[in-house]
């Protein structure tokens, strides 16, 4: 219990304390915070109250403009952390309950923020480890027989995207201009991407520095997992099929990818852990550990429109489905030696489950352009068109509490006029 | 003229001035210097001496332990920076020349000094922008009749790539592992890459940062470009053409990247500046810019093993055989409204020349594994060998002097022990 009211279907109850960075009117110096109810608890006003064995002496951590130094402290720190939060914003503890005079400065209404990116993102990798997705994936493109590509189960298949366009919810994006085929017998032509979509992930960060050459073994890869935030990896998806042959995916979503401001902990997710998914074959032995390492996320995405009265669900799943986890993520992202530095963020690919209504893309959810996806009072979307806002949204339901991810939400905006 | 003396096949005279970061046994600091004959000049040291219109606010740029902040200032003050370092190294200025003092201070030996990354990478983009090379990878793997991919002349094709395991020249790599497949009708296993080859190209580092969601025009996209280093872009081939489908390259290239140390400015470059490749289809107007922007800088790939008396060499090639220019490169990958920070690094893909001998992977030297490259006394290569070096040098060649980038080289290691 804490001193601070949180009402049953709040995402930031004692339960959940997730990091982030945010800045205010008065004071536009981004800060880290940690959510609570409606209220952000402004660590670097309270720094010093971070006197355990571990973090005495670096507090400084706590007052920096992004999350990267304390990410890269590690486990013993972010635990020691979590716990001396639970304890200071509990109703046993006075340090910080009895001092109206630092409540007073270390509280600021969630209201009255602006989030913003919560580190400085060094690398982002985006992995395609939903099996469902992969094989919606395979049947649209590939065909029925072999849906998943051969090397599928054998290995977390991953691309490098691009950091600098990651933008935290609430920014707009523009419809990005690309090279298109309106006409797929005539040269391409320049214009506004015709079929934009959505891309529902999860991702994420990485803490201490791992050294250059030297793998991650995937029993101890927990070690380097920081949090978690939702991803949306905006894909155009015209864009990308001209461009893709042979290298993949560049332009067609380089553009913008939207993720939530709060950095949920793996140690407030675990006790929402699950079972891992059942793997056949069995990977190779560096892909193996013994824990389960999957958590009962549910997801779900809505679509805002002027057309429609309110917000409406377009796919509800659950993170559940992601086949690779995420220690088997780091643990093949390093078996070749790459190396990984505190706020890399690593994403799961787009998250569908095995039933329509589930599916983490437009372009599963109207397979391939063959049907509408139906809103509301007869308005439907194909892909997403200018004004509409995408917000996808996550939490773990407890009993009688829930841990929650905020929103993560964006705006699209007209392509500009070239 | 330089007071400093410069021999005539030395890299580094008056007429390059390549920044570069380093530090000494004495100063561990990391800091910005330029590159004059057999010294390094530390701009730290001298930064009070930037005293014109357009860097006299801002002389902390050169204070820093990277080069992002110059960078970031913009084509006047890069252009002001070189009259000033030319003005001050020259022999008509008392400045530093009648100073022993600050002389005393503010060269290094470059043989005393450790190069570092000369800038805090944001992204790293891989383009695929060598007609040469694409073609020859084209006939090896696409066939004949159609080498190149059908969207190869419309566009240059890219991949994002991975910043973290970028290191300077003179850091030795180990052979990574990864999934490969040594009987291909079995399942894959866990090994040391044997198929493990370079990329011989060219990258350059991007100056001012843009702004999210709005391209930068072609023929504005040099104001955009702060300088070029050598890339090599180590590929393990094996691992790549197990992972490749359908994302391309992931672990196969994020193992290890070597850049030389030196970044030669365009403006350096200009002098060398030869016609753009002819492009026929033509272009798409935001891909067309006026100007030529292709150089005449000569390649040359060295291998030194401990069964040669020498380093050999394996392929002289020049970076005039890039069809898309850098400034397509760029208007290209900011078309569809990714922002660029000052910092990021883009490199041209791998450069093969039209002959033999001048291709700039192992892969087109050795066709795919059909032939042998001689090295000398009966000691051939397929691909790079544990123990082996791989050393790359580029040069301009002006009349009595060169404008020149260093090495850009690395040892190859043996494999770790799982
Ligand atoms: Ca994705
Ligand atoms: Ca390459
Ligand atoms: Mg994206
Ligand atoms: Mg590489
Ligand atoms: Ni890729």
């Amino acid at each position: 219990m804490s001193f601070i009211e949180v009402s049953a279907d709040c995402d930031f109850p004692i339960q959940n304390l997730p990091y982030g960075v945010f800045s205010t009117k008065d004071n536009p110096q981004h800060r880290i915070g940690v959510a609570i109810g409606d209220k952000i608890l402004d660590l670097s006003v309270i720094k010093h109250l971070f006197n355990g064995p571990v973090l005495n002496g670096s507090q400084e951590v706590f007052n920096k403009p992004v999350l990267n130094d304390f990410m890269a402290l590690g486990y013993p720190a972010w635990k020691e952390a979590r716990a001396r939060l639970q304890e200071l914003i509990g109703v046993n503890c006075d340090e910080l309950k009895g001092n109206a005079e630092l409540i007073s400065r270390a509280f600021v209404p969630m209201v009255s923020a602006t989030m913003h990116v919560p580190a400085k993102i060094g690398d982002y990798s985006d992995f395609y480890a939903c099996i469902y997705h992969a094989t919606n994936s395979g049947l649209m493109f590939r065909g029925k027989a072999d849906p998943l590509p051969p090397n599928w189960k054998h290995l977390p298949a991953a691309h490098h995207a691009r950091t600098s366009s990651i933008i935290v919810s609430g920014t707009p994006l523009r419809r990005p201009l690309g090279q298109i085929k309106p006409d797929l017998k005539k040269p391409p032509v320049l214009g506004p991407c015709t079929l934009l979509d959505i891309e529902l992930e999860m991702a994420f960060f990485t803490g201490p520095r791992s050294k250059f050459g030297q793998p991650i073994p995937a029993d101890k890869a927990h070690e380097y997992i920081f949090g978690m935030v939702i991803m949306n990896d905006w894909t155009a998806r015209d864009i990308y099929g001209w461009e893709r042959d042979p290298f993949g995916a560049f332009l067609g979503k380089s553009f913008a990818t939207t993720i939530s401001p709060w950095v949920v902990t793996m140690e407030a997710l675990k006790p929402f852990t699950v079972p891992n998914m059942e793997q056949e074959p069995k990977p190779l032995p560096y892909l193996k550990h013994d824990d389960d390492y999957n958590f009962d996320i549910k997801l779900e995405v809505k679509l805002k429109a002027d057309e429609l009265d309110r917000p409406h669900t377009i796919c509800r799943t659950n993170y559940k489905y992601v086949y690779w986890t995420a220690k088997q993520q780091l643990a093949h992202h390093t078996i070749n030696g790459c190396n990984i530095n505190p706020g890399d963020i690593i994403s799961s690919g787009s998250i569908s489950g095995p039933e329509e209504g589930s599916f983490g893309t437009m372009l599963e959810l109207n397979w391939k352009g063959t049907k509408n996806i139906d809103l509301a009072n007869g308005v439907t979307r194909k892909y997403v068109k200018d004004g509409d806002e995408i917000i996808i949204t996550a939490h773990c339901q407890g009993q009688g509490f829930r841990v929650g991810f905020g929103d993560c939400s964006s705006k699209v905006l007209p392509a500009i006029q070239m």
